[in-house]
């Protein structure tokens, strides 16, 4: 590699900014024994000089993955978010088959992973349990026996939240719509809605739940189905906002008007949750804070910290807006 | 660095897979010499043995940043998977000020960095174009005279298109809400807009022309507005879809329908415009092929290669939906 004509030796740098070659190669570097003020006035002068390092250098922070199985909801964008906040450099990969990315992650060059995913088999399971990489899961799943550090939200007492809410408004015939009848967040979202039918004396009919999918689809066919029953429910509580503005579409064409007809309340409280017409009535899961929490035992791991805890649930709440009301 | 007891070594690997030492290094090191079936086999015997690199191995494909302002837009998730599509490991950052980045991007160790912002200032610009590192900028922006490589869409034919579907549907009274009027995109859009009422011979009306910003509560604020003037006007073209769905929640609160009594298009088409009641029509900006187009240029500036252009806008396009229809 030859030295470009006029390119400033660090020495340069160095006398430029009054300081010695050791503090000009520790601000390059990345570390973090420098003041504050010195490290500002010494990238200052390298700007000035428009220095650019002969040769890449390794990240000042560790080098992770985040997998995620497609890049294609701004659920993914909220997490990401929140990992992007913790002290980490960020590659971002979507990976549609889980099969081949454990290994593909060790031979990268990774320090680390975190893993967000609507489902893992038993398979990869197995194959993350038994990566001697640092790896932490975001995810609604639970991992019942599973050594992979894991990042959820409380399902259930996010089902339980929404279902009373509806309750003390006055509703008595709820609809529920669940994603996929296999993944343990939809199924714990929907024993706690059991859960508040039963605190309240209200019989379970199973005629008022539905399976679908997480996606607008999955609530559209499951919300034109028991809005059609004769005995038609007051309340649909769906499995996520984006199943929830499928219910507010399936209302709007049969003439329903939401929440004078129909209340609907959804599931994670993503920012066009407060974008819908009317603005979403939701249970909000932090996906950003737990982006954030994989982040720092993400980097706990790296660094040879010990875990408090391999499995840490993050709180949702209600969030109420304009799409719940009394039962007309 | 210690042997950790039972890790095979890579003659251990080598014996195993049938294949020489130096494969096995190739396969690690992310090679490209090496056949795909010869590859895969490798990789599967060291996932058997569960083989993990002593140090962390340098990325093998170019390591790059996409540097957002700010990761809470759903249009900023759609540019980053088309970025990840590109031959390129992509590390997120997002940076509130601009400021800084440049200096660190080049301090960073990367090889070179994708830009999205929706606004750079001279000196960010300055900045830019004299960084010795590769840059691409992903914007609806317009640099006149810059000598930083850009992708952009092409937002005047998108603010035609959204307005000649208004008039041909019979429409004389739209209104156009834009970004902040110092946004050149914006600009674009209602300049479009102004020559698709030229061309069908429908006199300008200031009146009808709001500048707020591309959020919600832009489309909200100024729909309020508009749909308040005496001589109402019966559509509305928004700067951006986030805005469109302030329209729309505007109108339902002012007891309007959409689109019986209003008309709304959006701009951008981000996922959730098919998911809004009614679904959205609006133009659609390729944010995905934008991202895949600056992660190729990209990668043939880290590269070497000569790119055919400076300047690419790739083709908006209407998407009719439900949130149009005649006048009544």
């Amino acid at each position: 590699m030859t030295q470009q004509p006029n390119r400033p030796t660090l020495a340069v740098i160095a006398a430029a900014a009054g300081v010695s070659l050791p503090t000009v190669s520790k601000v390059l570097n990345g570390k973090q024994d420098v003041a504050a003020a010195t490290r500002a006035h010494v990238q200052h002068v390298l700007q000035q000089y428009d220095y650019v390092p002969l040769t890449p250098r390794p990240p000042a922070r560790p080098l992770v993955d985040v997998v995620f199985t497609a890049l294609d909801s701004p659920w993914a964008m909220e997490i990401l978010r929140g990992v992007t906040e913790a002290d980490l450099e960020v590659v971002v990969t979507s990976r549609s088959s889980a099969g081949d990315w454990v290994q593909e992650l060790i031979t990268g060059g990774r320090q680390g992973a975190i893993v967000v995913t609507s489902r893992l088999t038993t398979a990869d399971q197995r194959r993350l349990g038994g990566c001697k990489l640092p790896v932490v899961v975001i995810d609604p799943i639970d991992m019942p026996g599973q050594e992979v550090p894991s990042v959820g939200a409380t399902n259930w007492s996010g089902g339980l939240a929404a279902t009373e809410h509806l309750i003390e408004l006055g509703h008595r015939r709820i609809a529920v719509i669940g994603g996929q009848q296999d993944h343990l967040c939809s199924r714990a979202r929907i024993d706690g809605y059991r859960a508040a039918l039963d605190r309240a004396g209200i019989p379970f009919d199973p005629a008022l739940v539905r399976h679908g999918n997480f996606h607008h689809a999955g609530g559209y066919e499951q919300a034109r189905a028991v809005l059609e029953l004769a005995d038609r429910p007051t309340a649909v509580f769906a499995g996520s906002d984006e199943q929830a503005f499928g219910v507010l579409e399936a209302a709007r064409k049969a003439g329903l008007s939401v929440p004078g007809d129909v209340s609907v309340v959804g599931f994670d409280d993503l920012p066009m949750a407060r974008w819908s017409s009317p603005p979403l009535t939701t249970v909000r899961q932090p996906l950003a804070d737990m982006g954030r929490m994989a982040g720092r035992m993400l980097h706990d791991l790296i660094t040879g910290a010990r875990l408090e805890t391999q499995r840490v649930e993050l709180a949702t709440h209600l969030v109420v807006r304009a799409s719940t009301a009394r039962p007309s």
